[in-house]
């Protein structure tokens, strides 16, 4: 369902590799994706769309149909666009699994390719590696935050267009979510879809009553209930008279939903009629405007919620809807190479990234290190595609969801309470030595 | 390449679907879209996105292969499923053109349909809407920060996947963007191509000089030289040694772009250099981290830069990633609806938006009422669909661009300064007492 086209792409891609194709610049090329630094209240990353990143380079190529259009738009001479007919990916990716846990600094991903192939996919590879690791960083803090919690991803519609909608159901699945109300991330990924009722069916009918038992007779199956459109107690009073009518019919009423108002206050109110009731195994279901903090603190303050909605906070990150992201490179023909420009200086070289555990398995620290140093800890990255076919045996997406959870486990304490912390990451001598001797 | 398939939506669409059409529930009803309020320092937004959804109401209808994946995926009736075989938009539109400027609480849109097709639109309709209108919200106040500046979009790798840069790059041209460093948004919607080239460029080669001087034989058009990877004002003198031997060639230097630092100190040394050169003809291009506070302080400071690249702050609209945005039902079976959760009460009824202008053209304040009342304003709802047809001569992106340009024009003066300021938005008369009549 993702469209790879090429053309999705900066047209600058397109005017370097007409100059190093001319100029015969092929060979080896190391380019590196890391954050620079973490957005303001975050103390973790988490590694998530390596997945469509292969499927992207797998089929890298362009369409006779772009050939022709590329041709036709004057921009580039007639023999670069032919060459480009040929061009693959034939290089190797080495990085983390999914589900890692990272911070800044430190490489997520290398690519080792001919210089013109590492170069052409640098705005795609940002794209879909940024979106999806932002998208799954944002989702563990609120995984953290409601433990125990049924999740689901409810933010479609106000997603940045389908493909972010499609592809943050599946990071926030793979960072710990139970599942997204998105139907095309089901049959896409497999992601386990949920779906309620909406205010207007409920406002169609001539009342609440009517509107809950019609929808039961039709839906019976995990039947949630939507009782805020009017007035929340009042209409759970209304579900607790209709569920022995339907209990006769063999249908029971799983869930209510909140979406407005002081959700604790409204939980706790709602519990009670249940509970007298005898509705105990009727759960309640909060949504509506819910970020991590509004979590932390519903679940802090023991609000009787069995699970959340989460919206527009997750599907566009909104307390931090980008990372300060690059894609640099780091060597080229055997040499290291290195940017000095202010504030945006690079470590050198290809590297790797080391990780040391505490007894009980949490985190100590990592080192950043030349591939070439020896190092003790656990490398993170690992390979994934050589010579442009990738590896048998890469982590599917239920796998990288074991490993997300894992990562979470080992985060340090404080990391897993929220709070501000930071995790050592250290950089190695050699790599110092390096990029020291590069700077003048 | 925008993917239209319905199964990008919530499940719950397809779920109220089957209890609507099992009731028989298919009378006409009304939807409208429109935003709740605006976010923090935000004073106007700009509807954009039009042209998308009519593309997709016009294709809508489920695939033989999504409606086998439907019936094989256990969660709805055969007979259900069958029935969506031949489900189209037979309704009627009603929008803002692309390009009008409005404020909170006025509807955008509306969709007057049987109830099971505007139901079953929501999810997609909201996620088009909504991202085009953000995004081209957020541009206009960098085109209104940057009077006379070139404008590019620089954001297609961190904005939230592939569509997400595409329609940004439609977007933020519609709103006075002079182009886009994004190919495919060329190639969809002609918005013009602008590229330069990346640091890679020149950290590939062994020194600055052999960079550009070889970029410059190969892609002579418009050249743009990026002079801030090592040292900016001693590559500012490489390109004023470098501009010489090409002019001999007949190149010329188009421009040299800025990309860290501080962009105002660095454009005045480099102004300089060009300018003892006698390089007066040489632009100044500035990138790196900009939003529309940066261009406003850039431009009122007078620095001598000519253009500018906007990536992340526009593509992912970062300073308010998400507009706080509805689409709600108003009327069924020619009756009003009205929705009375707490914080998130609606208008009720079909309304139409008012604006009144003062004599020198700009807005004066508008009128919220329901279609069937009388005003005297300009009705900036027109019909934009009819039957489930596109009416003829509806504006193409070019005249959108020109009317969002009118639009800014006749913004009230503190609006067009970026100050904080109000427009009256005014509630009728008979709607209030609609409203009142169903508050009991």
């Amino acid at each position: 369902m993702l469209d790879h086209s090429l053309l999705l792409s900066d047209q600058y891609q397109l005017s370097m590799l007409e100059a190093y194709l001319a100029e015969g610049m092929t060979e080896t090329a190391v380019f590196e994706f890391f954050v620079r630094k973490l957005p303001p209240r975050r103390d973790f990353l988490m590694a998530a769309g390596l997945e469509q990143l292969v499927e992207f380079l797998e089929g890298m190529r362009y369409t006779p149909d772009e050939l022709a259009w590329l041709r036709a738009s004057g921009s580039f001479s007639a023999r670069f666009v032919d060459s480009l007919a040929g061009l693959r990916f034939t290089g190797d990716v080495d990085a983390m699994p999914e589900g890692t846990v990272f911070f800044p600094n430190e490489p997520v991903m290398r690519i080792t390719a001919p210089l013109p192939e590492a170069q052409l996919i640098e705005s795609r590879l940002i794209n879909l590696i940024h979106f999806q690791s932002l998208i799954a960083s944002t989702a563990a803090r609120m995984v953290l935050a409601a433990p125990g919690k049924q999740l689901v991803d409810f933010g479609f519609r106000r997603a940045h267009g389908a493909e972010a909608g499609l592809l943050a159901a599946r990071a926030s699945y793979l960072a710990g979510f139970d599942g997204t109300a998105t139907v095309a991330a089901h049959r896409e990924f497999g992601v386990p879809v949920f779906g309620t009722m909406a205010h207007s069916f409920i406002q169609a009918h001539d009342d609440e009553a009517t509107a809950f038992e019609r929808f039961a007779r039709v839906r019976p199956s995990a039947l949630t209930l939507l009782i805020d459109t009017y007035d929340t107690e009042r209409a759970a009073g209304i579900v607790a008279r209709l569920a022995p009518k339907l209990a006769a019919e063999h249908i029971a009423i799983a869930a209510v939903r909140l979406d407005s108002g002081d959700l604790a206050a409204h939980a706790c109110a709602v519990r009670r009629i249940l509970d007298e009731a005898g509705l105990q195994k009727v759960r309640i279901f909060a949504s509506g405007g819910l970020d991590d903090r509004a979590l932390l603190q519903l679940c802090r303050s023991a609000a009787p919620i069995d699970g959340f909605g989460v919206g527009t906070s997750l599907t566009t990150s909104s307390d931090a809807p980008a990372l300060d992201c690059a894609y640099k490179l780091q060597e080229y023909a055997g040499r290291p190479r290195r940017k000095l420009s202010e504030g945006k200086a690079t470590w050198p070289g290809r590297k790797q990234v080391y990780r040391f555990h505490r007894p009980d398995g949490t985190i100590a620290e990592d080192v950043v290190a030349l591939v070439s140093e020896p190092c003790a800890g656990e490398p993170l990255l690992r390979p994934v595609m050589r010579a442009g076919r990738r590896l048998p045996d890469l982590p599917d997406l239920s796998r990288a969801r074991s490993h997300a959870a894992r990562s979470l486990e080992h985060l340090p304490p404080p990391l897993r309470r929220l709070e501000a912390a930071e995790v050592l990451v250290h950089i190695s001598q050699g790599l110092r030595d390096l990029a020291a001797s590069m700077t003048t």
